[in-house]
């Protein structure tokens, strides 16, 4: 069924010169397998090897590891996953004396191995189809802020009800299609992760933002965690005398890794994409959300990054968040690319009107849909036009910590005195630990000046849009600005007073009786206070727009399948997926041709001494040595370094193990090619390539450069 | 003989991880055709085909336009060439009011053929040894500096007396081996260049300076011009009556193209290779004049990219330069890399270290060259040394061109009282009229605040100098800056009182006598006539130099003649020169193929609308329709762009005809690929590939896209 669908869009794509034909491609969500004929992909495994719930499979040997994907590959629990997934752990175990972000990490014993703060690991346990539950909260007459509530609580209750049958584990409900189908997953949750050995960032993170999202690649993105749980083998927090998880299933190492055109899979937690969206989303995308919000971001980083240079303790501070701005940035760079050279807006548009059609044709059809695509239409013009307004009020809440920390003690404040269930997320009870050390980082990677140079650039923004905008409260700020004689004058007495600088000034508040938080004189505790009103209107208006889009896209589904007479897979929803494809390079642009493997030689041609083409000098010297053991291409005798697929993945498929024809692991996937950032919108034969870290360079960085011949044992190599 | 020396270089440069071996390639001169198989370079051709001095040949139909290569394409004088060697003409044509530079100029008849101005024609007529007569001229006691005026005191003689005896013609003696071989070559020289067709910017210059010396190029970098002569056929300066030139030979093309692995082969004009240079040399390069020289065109690129922004008639006037300098700082950026990545400085240390030995092992070579190669190696540290004073001196006479106009004024004031041969070569009778034509054109470019800017970014860097560098003229210079009260208030004064502000203020200062231009009040003018002594003396000194090097590079040649036992091509220099090879892509990074044809789809898919990736409308509507004629690639059908090849080539090769293994013309040859700027070091095989415009993508732009069927039908396809 899968299947013609493709076929569908393959002809709607073959149409067009740019476009070529579309392969029989997909994430494949794992509840949905049973169809699929892996040997005819070329695996030499049948879909009861990756999941079995009776008993045991690959499937047991992936987690995702904080939004990344990650796989056992020991039986004591060792974790292979990527170097920019372990980064914000790195950071924080990081100071100028133990630089571990620059000189990398190495545990020489399971005693030495250290606390990887903010990581958590969770593995699928079991899921069941809940859509007649959830969809059972519905009334006819809610309004669609209304629906998006009920949907909410319905399915909070769900997840609350699956955790209180089985304490420890975690349970979530996954929209497959919105308003239409919902899957509960029961996880496995384990809170204490260490690092084990993470590479130095001339290796682990070579080519850094300038490479990020293109080939050649020559970064070695990875790292080995380890996953513990308590002595009695139960899920627990960090504790000393916790002790390595065994887990059901881990996965073998082939250093022989692969040859091009060998067939791969990859098993993993991609997050979003968005390809059964319509032609105005994409125009959303294209003109409103994308560059304004790409735009934010590069000159957010421009500030980070000119503060950080004279001072390298501000630099790792900000290091994390620099990184992740600009991957967002670069990758809505390559997005925007791909949606003015591809015609998907005009081919979207084309099937529309074909379906406005076969909608009209059809009385009954016409009566029940017939505007439904003219909604859609309503629905994102009037978030383009809000595109700025809205990018900045959510940046409002992030680009100050010290706003955002006054923020979360106000709604802490008000939350924790709800019942559990009823609490925004954050402040649930199972939440609140991860909530807390989120504020910690935060105090942790706090340096005024640049927090005060983020938040003047984004008030001085505010300021420039329509009048009224930003509604009474940020008119009263930008007076009060103007009265006391200047932004730098409002910043001092702002900063001045703020008390929140420590966890313990932070929880005091938030855990507090509501009048201490009401009468506090702390100015962003007073601003956080005065701006709730405005953060919930906004979330209800949210909440509306999401309701109505809920049953649109809803109706969307329906009329498609009658219009293509077919179901189709659902996209990528952070819950586990399967894509199957081949070791393949391509050609991104007219005379050029990527071949599908880089080697260390060219580390050496792209190593500058500056950041980020630095190299330690021992990898230059085992390079003129040729030193490169068993791991070599078997024709050019070069090394290996990264490799290039075509399977179907997304944000989230970060260090997903990427698995040769008999299920083992032959690189550890960490990004996309810029043309494959298009991915979100619609997968492409000719341009969707995803990148890993070949794991013959994964093997010979860590027992030749590392030294860490004791990993190498552990995983059986 | 070349091909021992070039084996030897092979084996030497196959010693190295990053460089391969090198093919037989070179830049053959013509007076050293005869002993090299064409056809076993699979070319249908023999060397008298080439070069016939008693008959009708193809260098008969090569021509030398303004430092470009042309060929003769018609019976009727017919010229085709870059667009960019045809750039200055058609900016100084247009106003804003007839923006050809933009629109791009076709004449629909002879009559409306216009005036190429800067634009002259060399034909070669014949060549003769004179290196004894040149030599002659030396004697042992002479100082360095004595040394390079008696050469160029004796080569101006041959060349007066060469073109005594044949009126009408130009002669050039050419240096071959500095100091050891020279030839005279005699010219026809035709004056009146008239513009055919040029296509419209947006082709002819598509990708700008961002794809200049790139690959994947897009760019239709071709013109039609035409030579004239008077109607008895003599050559003549442009006159309406004059008739077009009819050459001995011309060109044919081919209008089906080459394909991958054909032979081809360029005739043309490289400017300078510096191949037989030492690792002292190369340093000095890598150290010295290129980092310090890129970083100021740069600069000055910004400044005149800046402040053309808002007006296009000052973008219009500066134009020419900004593409002049925009080009050689990429070219330097381009070599910078190749000297940072290529061991070539090593190798040369190696080669110069066994050579070393060799001498020593030799007491009369020891007796006669034992410091040869010390002493080079103190010149080029004494040059690098001083190269940001040297590049800031050559600048202070570029920078402002009212200055540039005063030194001129000043400098013709006193060379035109000398004998011809006496003066200055700007000033010799046979090169006044194109001294004063570059009056006029910089004059007609000037725009006083662009100027300003230059003059005082050049000031400040040179004030920045050691204290004493500049001399007590610029001492005095920052003093009365400072007295004046800043370099604003200096440059009211100086702008204020500049009187060269026509071309007969100039010409009437230039030309009339001493004291006249002695008293002048004009400011500029004294500052020149301060300068002048400055000037003279930095003369002096390179003079001084070069005579030092031309007697180092002389021993040089011999010493590596009796040390590996051969002769050598010598470096490009300016004198035509041959070079075979092959249609091929390359490989210019890690997993990184290019293949050899770009396509119209390539355009398309660069074109953002914004320069330098405009194309014309009527360009992309022809790409959507497909509507590519006769001219497509045999297998895609796609309209092939651009081309690369193997050939060995430099500056001065932009506009040579690319030929088939018949002779007949495929493609213009208009840049290098960034890797093979590296050429005027050295040529390597696995990198220097040059870039030709496709002869069909000519052919469909003049055709379908210009409307301009008559050239087809001029040109017999």
């Amino acid at each position: 069924m899968r299947r013609s669908f493709m076929l569908l869009m393959a002809l709607v794509l073959a149409s067009c010169l740019s476009l070529p034909v579309l392969a029989d491609e997909g994430m494949y969500p794992v509840t949905d397998l049973h169809g699929i004929d892996l040997r005819a992909k070329g695996l030499k495994l049948d879909v009861k090897d990756l999941y079995n719930p009776g008993g045991v499979s690959l499937i047991d040997a992936i987690v995702n590891i904080g939004g990344c994907t990650g796989s056992f590959v020991s039986p004591d629990g060792l974790i292979l996953t990527n170097h920019h997934c372990a980064f914000g752990a790195v950071q924080a175990a990081s100071t100028p004396q133990h630089d571990y972000v620059t000189h990398g990490f190495l545990a020489n014993d399971r005693a030495s191995e250290i606390r990887a703060r903010g990581n958590t690991v969770r593995i699928i346990d079991s899921y069941r189809d809940v859509s007649a539950d959830v969809l059972g909260a519905l009334k006819e007459q809610m309004t669609p802020g209304e629906r998006t509530r009920a949907i909410t609580a319905r399915t909070r209750a769900i997840v609350a009800d699956a955790e209180a049958v089985q304490p420890g584990k975690r349970a979530e409900v996954a929209e497959m299609f919105a308003g239409r189908t919902y899957v509960l997953f029961v996880y496995t949750f384990l809170r204490d992760v260490r690092l084990v050995y993470v590479p130095p960032r001339g290796i682990g993170e070579f080519g850094g933002e300038e490479d990020n999202w293109m080939w050649p690649r020559h970064t070695g993105d990875f790292s080995f965690l380890r996953a513990y749980v308590a002595p009695d083998g139960s899920p627990a927090e960090y504790a000393p005398q916790n002790v390595p998880y065994h887990p059901k299933k881990f996965l073998r190492i082939q250093p022989r890794g692969v040859a091009e055109e060998d067939p791969v899979f990859v098993l993993g937690y991609p997050g979003r994409t968005f390809r059964h969206r319509t032609s105005h989303f994409l125009a959303y995308e294209r003109d409103g959300r994308l560059p304004i919000v790409a735009e934010l971001y590069e000159n957010q980083i421009a500030t980070m990054t000119r503060m950080g240079i004279s001072d390298r303790g501000v630099a790792l501070k900000y290091d994390a968040r620099v990184k992740s701005l600009a991957n967002s940035s670069k990758n809505y760079r390559g997005k925007l690319q791909g949606l003015h050279r591809l015609p998907l807006i005009v081919q979207k548009r084309d099937e529309e009107q074909r379906m406005q059609a076969f909608i009209e044709a059809d009385p009954v059809m016409k009566a029940r849909y017939g505007t439904m695509l003219k909604e859609l239409g309503m629905v994102y013009a009037g978030l383009t036009d809000h595109a700025l307004e809205d990018a900045l009020f959510d940046n409002l809440r992030t680009s100050s910590a010290v706003l955002s920390l006054a923020v979360t003690v106000v709604e802490g404040n008000r939350e924790l005195k709800k019942a559990d269930l009823q609490r925004d997320a954050p402040y649930m009870e199972k939440n609140l630990g991860r909530t807390k050390d989120n504020v910690r980082l935060s105090l942790q990677n706090f340096h005024e000046p640049v927090d005060r140079a983020l938040f003047a650039d984004l008030l001085t923004r505010m300021r420039k849009l329509p009048a009224g905008t930003g509604g009474i409260v940020m008119d009263s700020v930008f007076r009060s600005i103007d009265q006391i004689g200047g932004m730098e004058r409002w910043l001092d007495v702002m900063y001045g007073g703020a008390t929140l600088r420590t966890p313990d000034a932070v929880f005091t508040l938030m855990e507090g009786p509501a009048d201490v938080c009401e009468t506090s004189a702390d100015p962003f505790v007073r601003l956080a206070r005065a701006l709730a009103p405005v953060f919930a209107q906004r979330r209800a208006d949210r909440q509306e727009t999401d309701g109505t889009l809920t049953r649109l896209h809803a109706d969307l589904v329906a009329v498609k399948m009658a219009f293509q007479k077919t179901s189709f897979i659902p996209d990528a929803n952070s819950t586990m997926r399967l894509t199957v494809g081949r070791v393949r390079g391509y050609a991104p642009a007219d005379a050029t041709v990527y071949r599908p493997f880089t080697t260390l030689r060219g580390v050496v041609e792209k190593t500058t001494g500056v950041e980020p083409f630095t190299t330690p000098e021992r990898v230059i010297a085992l390079y003129r040595q040729g030193l490169f053991g068993r791991f070599v291409l078997p024709e050019s005798k070069q090394l290996p370094v990264a490799m290039l697929y075509d399977l179907d993945t997304t944000g989230g498929n970060s260090g997903s193990p990427v698995m040769n024809a008999a299920g083992e692991v032959i690189g550890v996937n960490f990004d996309r090619t810029f043309e494959a950032t298009i991915n979100d919108y619609a997968w492409s034969e000719e341009y969707s390539r995803s990148i890993a870290v070949d794991i013959r360079y994964v093997l010979w960085v860590t027992e030749i450069v590392g030294g860490a011949t004791h990993i190498l044992r552990e995983l059986g190599v």
